[in-house]
């Protein structure tokens, strides 16, 4: 199979939609049947289904099985997958290099292409696996999960061919009485390691798997214990192309482990692992980036996202909008704003001057008529994924005044699944540290200039993901832009209407900015790609 | 003054050139008068001579001022510099930040471009900096102080806008309903550091200096204490040009320190330091890489160069080409081979079977033959840059047979300078750790196949910065190919002509790979430039 020339135009738009930025997406969002069948949607159901309560087929060497996960929704999983020892995967890894490097950036892009091109046809299948490893409500699962993914990993694949052939692969440099053949060799920097999250475990885990992969580096997936069906899929997939492209499958493996016997530490760790992609908590981030020495490290861990309320000319508009990104999947999106700095005098709006009460009260009316039917309520919140959120939940409800009470739901359809509605606290102390869970802190300001240095100060010191700003005043978003730009966030200005600030698209959007402490990388740039391989260069005189 | 503008043909030409990579140059190597003038020469030289003993106009505050310098050649320098504190460049470089980031990739090009023609009007005045403060025989001094630094500082320029307007700077996105206007901030990590070496201030310096400013860094550049005068040079003209576009001086600071009283370290911790270019020692490239983890931190160390001699067609050319790579600036390159690997039963040649004496005793009658004349002998071996080479060259020759013994050279022109030809030993053991100055070894191996072993684990664990490899057969050829790929070492193959193991072209030649010990960047591709800078994102409706 020629997949280079099979996916080959696919490649080609999407390297000029990285630069371009406009629209584009490679794989429809809407799981309508329209789009994907009528049969796509009780297919991938089945194929979800199957798996449950069986060993998952992937052929690895097994020293034992492990069946680590526990669904937020109480689905009973019992996918028993096998754990290869550490020594096994990296030998495995080692062996695989020189095969995946010779097969160059053509046939390394045709490959991973294929293997999008198959995860895309289990797409449905992928969804269930994310929806019940993670707790996501179903839609938001396939879409972030499959086709948004989707698009991120092509993202990473195309970065990472644009930089390997940026320059010529080889020349016949003349100068003078001296004519050489030059051949510009793609050397890989070793073992890629991909260690995922339980939340989003193939949007935050793809990016990084493919833009090792493309770059020539074997991979080493490592997902959360609680999320690992999505990445077994994935996993599966890659080894099944890379058998039908004779290459060694081992190129991509699965490193599966236990809440209770984590292996990630001795993996980052073994010299042979030169890259390292990680999504999770600030602590663990912080760990690699000080100790996995011998590695690239990106990292995607936690920060203190915050939204500056200024003026609007929408108020009911801003309230939707910003209720919209605080529901959806209870606020544990890593981009979820989290404080909402407005001034104590209140603000000027569209209907007039408001206090600071009324502007949180609008934005908590707005949470409870999108959560009055509890039917279609899970469907935006899906279920908190771990057990600690809860009591987070509580302790921010003793950090002062409570603007918007969060409440349980009973879950229609898993009766097991804890459901918890958002809660807003008005908060002067406490603030400046992340609260991961569907809590957010409404903080008066002296003014918004205060609100401003508040911005500055605490994304400074603890980063963000994402920002919004909210004002009327071209000076006030002016200042903010100023202020994103010094303290490196993104931000998103006046959003009333589809678009939300906890969501970014691929081949426009740049998540996270690698320049403040919430990430030390960025999907995608070409930084997330340069560092991954290395050129080596021959030269002999032109034969005569 | 439109700088880009003035500039713009040339940067065009060079973005072209790093991705078509056969022969270009845009500054002229030939220092003879019919390029750069009658006057050049004597101009350049007088230049030079009305700095010395004076206090370099250099418009930076000075607690102090000190002439640490100190020439190989005996040349009376004393060149006295303002030495700025710590704290005080610092806070100026910060200032300088947002000026400096505001003034986008087009202004920053225009003002980089303008310094190079600058420099390169002042290029003989440089060459005299560079030959007195290294030792460099003067054309030397000339082609690697000047203009092939220039071509290197041009292609870092030309990577770095590449790499920030690879995407365009703002963009309508729209779907469905929803219309957003981005725009693409380009945001420098912050302050960086550029720390120069003794042997080649310009060369090694200007491609990690304006690779930082060209993606909106001010950089303090801290040359060696023995070799301050080039960087001084250098910073003065970029500080005027930066004036003359109404910027911050400050963008370009320079920070002189003494042997007795460094304060690279103290620089290299502070945070604000983000970025630091080093080239210099393994010890102090590996204490930054550890130390300053607050920094992307590019190094270029040593290692072991090594040369794998199988056969040849053309022993005399062979011998020749070694020779001049052993001989020029007495072996003080870090690109210098040290270790010959040669079968102990001999090779075959086209002057038939030659036994391993046979062959380094042709490497060295080359040597003697090309030194035979002092006056011509020292503008190839130029001086020896400092006092611990000849007691290096001194326990060299205890570790083996002295195949070609090292000699002092009265220089015709400099009395004072200390000149050594180059030296080489039988080895059969110590030769796998760098022995920096004219020290070769020659290592009878096994065979070839236990040359290339030796090849891969000494290169392996010690690194280098080039290798080279002389074969008549082609199966030779592909395995050093291979094992060069792998240990991540450039190769030159059958060398026999005007090109030099110890030589890279700009534009066409990586300099160091990343790949192995001996360095963790290169010059130049992707990867030295685009960590240096985020996008940082905006994004607001689009105006009704």
């Amino acid at each position: 199979m020629d997949f280079f020339s099979t996916h080959e135009e696919l490649l080609t738009t999407a390297l000029r939609a990285i630069s371009e930025r406009s629209y584009w997406s490679a794989y429809s969002e809407s799981p309508s049947p329209k789009v994907y069948g009528e049969t796509a949607v009780p297919e991938g159901r089945a194929a979800f289904q199957a798996l449950l309560g069986k060993d998952f087929p992937l052929d690895q060497p097994a020293a034992q099985r492990v069946a680590p996960e526990k669904s937020p929704l109480g689905i009973a999983l019992g996918v028993s997958y096998p754990q290869t020892p550490v020594d096994t995967l990296i030998a495995h890894a080692r062996q695989a290099l020189p095969g995946w490097r010779d097969a160059g950036p053509q046939g390394r892009a045709g490959v991973c292409l294929e293997i999008l091109a198959r995860l895309h046809k289990r797409v449905f299948e992928l969804a269930n696996a994310v929806h019940a490893t993670t707790g996501q409500p179903f839609v938001m699962a396939f879409q972030a999960g499959g086709p948004h993914a989707l698009d991120r990993a092509l993202e990473a694949i195309a970065y990472g061919y644009a930089e390997q052939t940026r320059q010529v692969g080889s020349v016949t440099w003349v100068k003078k009485a001296d004519s050489l053949d030059k051949t510009y060799h793609l050397a890989p920097r070793g073992i890629g390691l991909v260690i995922g999250c339980n939340t989003f475990p193939t949007w935050n885990s793809w990016p990084g798997m493919f833009a090792s992969l493309i770059t020539g580096n074997p991979v080493i997936v490592k997902p959360h214990p609680r999320a690992v069906l999505p990445l077994a899929i994935s996993v599966q997939v890659a080894r099944e192309v890379l058998a039908e492209a004779g290459l060694d499958p081992n190129t991509v493996q699965l490193a599966v482990d236990t809440v209770d016997a984590p292996v990630t530490k001795e993996l980052a760790l073994r010299p042979e692992v030169k890259l390292i992609d990680f999504t999770g908590s600030t602590a663990f981030g912080d760990w690699l980036e000080q100790n996995a020495r011998q590695a690239q490290v990106y990292t995607e861990k936690a920060g203190v996202n915050t939204v500056v309320i200024d003026s609007t000319d929408n108020l009911d508009g801003m309230a939707r909008n910003l209720a919209f990104s605080l529901i959806l999947y209870s606020g544990q999106m890593c981009t979820t704003p989290q404080n909402l700095l407005i001034p104590a005098q209140g603000i000027q709006t569209d209907q007039g001057h408001k206090n600071f009460d009324d502007v949180v009260r609008a934005i908590g009316a707005a949470v409870s008529s999108m959560l009055a039917d509890p039917a279609k309520a899970v469907e935006l919140t899906g279920a908190i994924v771990n057990d600690e959120i809860p009591g987070r939940i509580d302790r921010a409800r003793g950090m002062g005044e409570v603007m918007l009470d969060s409440a349980p739901i009973a879950h229609p359809s898993y009766p097991d699944a804890v459901v918890r509605t958002p809660l807003i606290v008005k908060a002067t102390d406490g603030y400046a540290s992340e609260c991961f869970g569907p809590v957010s802190f409404a903080v008066p300001t002296e003014s918004t200039q205060d609100s401003v240095r508040i911005f500055r100060e605490t994304i400074g010191e603890k980063g963000a993901l994402t920002a919004a700003v909210y004002s009327t005043s071209d000076a006030v978003l002016e200042e903010m832009e100023k202020a994103a730009v010094d303290v490196g966030v993104h931000l998103s200005e006046n959003l009333t209407g589809g678009v939300f600030v906890n969501q970014s698209a691929a081949f426009s959007d740049f998540h996270a900015s690698g320049a403040n402490p919430a990430a030390n990388a960025t999907l995608t740039d070409g930084a997330f790609v340069a560092s991954r391989f290395r050129i080596v260069q021959s030269r002999r005189p032109t034969p005569a």
